[in-house]
């Protein structure tokens, strides 16, 4: 087996060349603040640029253009890495986090659209370099969405090629066919809904700047905030309601954005995953709602939006935080520590194990004691109103098989660092579901910040496997994946 | 569809005598140590007696004998819960605890062979009480060696038929074909073992009483001590090795140690589910041993039997307790909340998902990243040098999921009943895993008697659906069981 080495890294060099002139974006609002992050950005930028360049010019002549399955895998895994590894250079070139293994976390973190932050005081920071930290994550959800619709179902991961652009069964009613068009039009929704959020919430009193920032990082469900305090800053309902509209709508399959657009209702209430995700985020709202309402002395009002506030940024693994969720009682310290394991939609820009998966283990499991009863009837898990391949049942229920050994053996790790137990499997509950905050020393009201080394670099890992749907990057450890004439 | 009650209450009759004959066992007891508990042992045994009796006489003429599947799991889930409520009556009527709730717990907790207690000073409890106790968890691994021989296989339930008689793989290999030969060879072993552990804890200076107690509760991997500090309370490093001996005999399959027994050594080590238990105890064991010398001023050999017995305790769920394993560094605490989830050997008497369902998930998982890189190839799991059917394997990954999920789902609940979160979900894992002592407040050093009376029913149940193989109980909660014609 040979890898097209040449085509890959023309492919590498056209993300590290997108990268470079993604933090030129950077650079007017480093000139508009003039707060002295200018020359970094502008170095980090050049030096992403002229690599990226370079790699282009070497590789451009190539003949042989054909790629192989596993060149993508190769290339999918290689490009978050290269991205995350050149996009941490505005960090350490402009001072805001001169630690190498600081600068990285807070990238992967960003372009896995985690928003685990290491930042211990962000509103120090400059505006260019908070910028180019909210744009890491809109382009991680960019990259999620292309992922999501034309590369993961080429390399046949996870069964998603059956959730994405055929959610809604039947052959007619595919979105666009060519992928080129899909990406494009979901590209268009993201940009779309990402300019309305940003004119809602500056209309809501946020400063402009503040509205761009919090609408490119809650498309993306990545949770980086210019403030310390998160969301909770903004005590205003309107603000709050907003985001909470906008997270949902970005952990929504945006196939089903694009028929609302379009005014395709009937297909938007008759897809199964839709109706759960809505039934699962009303159903812990409300469970959470009443909990506060019960535990604290807040109206209900209040007790409704912090529930529904919280509920929906960590199912939609966006991580903002308006409130404590382990401040209130254990039991939602709980609640919230499963929920960091569901994840939204399929085909959004939401990490996490993913509401379709569920359902479908949650049938299977049930038709599995069926399947005791009458051991000798094929009985299959239906969806959509259609039968499920087994081997799609099969894929599923490996992958939150591997997702949940990742979790035991990932806490384990972290918690050989030195890290406390509720930490430890908080800190890697969040960051392999792309969430953000965690339980214990990692929680809601705080940062990542006073982790060990090992452990930041354990849970970027974690960030990137979550990220890319665990089989893309764990694949690269098998020696399947290596092993000649296979 | 309807259940055969009269063959159905004939033999829950059987048990319940069985369950009073065993009660009269402990009445020599209370009579030399004479501390008062005789009246009210004497009255339970006569009172299960009594009922079961009449329950016998008004059921055995009937004609119609025979049993359809759905009774065989109705009879397995009523039989242990009503050998639990008859169980309770010695602890009630004596006064030991007078709490139906506490006494329920205590024991479905042996008849599960759990060992989470209630008990605030084992050593104040009467003799024969504490016999009985003890006498409750060798009852229940008894049962669960029929029921993994005999009954389990032909209910079909976790594909556990493939891993107890036919075990070595090819047929002329095969146990005893006979159902009833096997389990009366299986009783011989768990009786015979018992009967050496005894004599060799009474020889290590254990008293002839404690001796047999802790040989019953170590056979059943139930965990029950009559001393407050557990196994920590003797310091003989002898007795800990005995203990640390039988705990791992009795979580090994009993056809290996039937094997073991016959010289057929080649059998043994050729079976991979053995050697993986092996592996596993050998590497958790040293990996705790060095972590525990080098965070603890102990000595290497007492560093290496604190590790290798806790480890050797979680893993085959006895759950007694040497050292206290929440008490050296975050780390440990982390990794044996990760063991709870193990469980040692099919066709043994230790609880949780078992070690043959870890190996065969953990190469369905590698193979599943195979399958990507060849999606048209068929690839099995291969278990003892044969292919597993996709049945089998499928049957194995549903039931692990709806373990994780039911400990998911048992977590909130018991958080919900105000008990914090470590405790929350310490609890459930070791009670669903059958293990005994938990996290936070149920750790090691502690017990369940300050839990609320919900979270106490809520583990008794969870502690009968893990003792069951998950199906067994569940089943009875989906429509397909109670649906007439199908």
């Amino acid at each position: 087996m040979r890898f097209n080495v040449p085509v890959m890294a023309n492919i590498l060099s056209v993300l590290l060349i997108m990268n470079g002139i993604l933090m030129l974006l950077c650079i007017p609002i480093s000139l508009s603040y003039n707060e002295g992050d200018l020359a970094g950005i502008s170095l980090a930028s050049a030096i992403t640029l002229g690599t990226g360049f370079m790699m282009w010019f070497s590789t451009r002549k190539i003949k042989d253009k054909e790629l192989k399955k596993r060149d993508g895998y190769l290339i999918v895994t290689l490009g978050w890495f290269l991205m995350s590894l050149f996009g941490s250079l505005p960090y350490i070139l402009s001072g805001a986090i001169p630690n190498f293994t600081n600068a990285f976390f807070e990238t992967i973190s960003g372009y896995s659209t985690t928003g685990a932050s290491i930042l211990t005081d962000i509103e120090s920071v400059h505006k260019g370099i908070l910028f180019w930290r909210s744009l890491t994550q809109w382009i991680g959800g960019m990259g999620i969405i292309v992922l999501a619709v034309a590369v993961l179902p080429i390399l046949g991961i996870g069964g998603m090629q059956l959730f994405v652009a055929e959610a809604p069964g039947i052959s007619p009613d595919k979105l666009q066919p060519r992928i080129k068009e899909t990406a494009k039009r979901l590209w268009l929704i993201y940009i779309g809904l990402t300019g309305i959020e940003t004119v809602l919430l500056w209309v809501g009193g946020m400063t402009f700047y503040d509205a761009i920032n919090h609408a490119l990082t809650t498309m993306a469900t990545g949770g980086f905030s210019t403030k310390n305090a998160s969301i909770a800053y903004y005590t205003s309902p309107f603000i709050q309601y907003v985001i909470i509209v906008f997270m949902f709508l970005a952990g929504t399959n945006f196939t089903m954005t694009y028929f609302i657009f379009k005014g395709y209702f009937k297909k938007v209430f008759s897809n199964e995953e839709f109706k759960y995700y809505v039934l699962f985020c009303s159903f812990n709202a409300l469970l959470v709602a009443f909990t506060i309402y019960f535990v604290s002395d807040s109206s209900f009002e209040k007790s409704f939006r912090d529930g529904l506030f919280q509920v929906v940024s960590v199912v939609t693994t966006t991580g903002y935080v308006s409130a404590d969720y382990t401040s209130w009682t254990p039991f939602l310290t709980v609640l919230f520590f499963v929920l960091m394991f569901f994840g939204a939609s399929a085909g959004s820009t939401a990490g996490g194990v993913k509401i379709v998966r569920h359902v479908i283990l949650f049938k299977n499991s049930v038709l599995e004691l069926k399947r005791q009863i009458h051991p000798s009837a094929v009985i299959p898990v239906r969806f959509n109103k259609k039968a499920i391949t087994r081997d799609i049942t099969f894929n599923i229920l490996a992958f939150i098989m591997i997702y949940i050994s990742v979790f035991g053996v990932g806490s384990v790790a972290i918690a050989a660092t030195g890290v406390d137990f509720m930490t430890a499997i908080g800190s890697v509950a969040t960051c392999l579901g792309n969430i953000g905050p965690g339980l214990g020393t990692v929680g809601p009201v705080d940062n990542f910040a006073h982790l060990p080394v090992v452990a930041k670099w354990i849970l970027s890992f974690l960030m990137l496997v979550g990220r890319l749907e665990l089989f893309t990057v764990l694949m690269l450890f098998t020696p399947y994946f290596w092993r000649k004439h296979s």
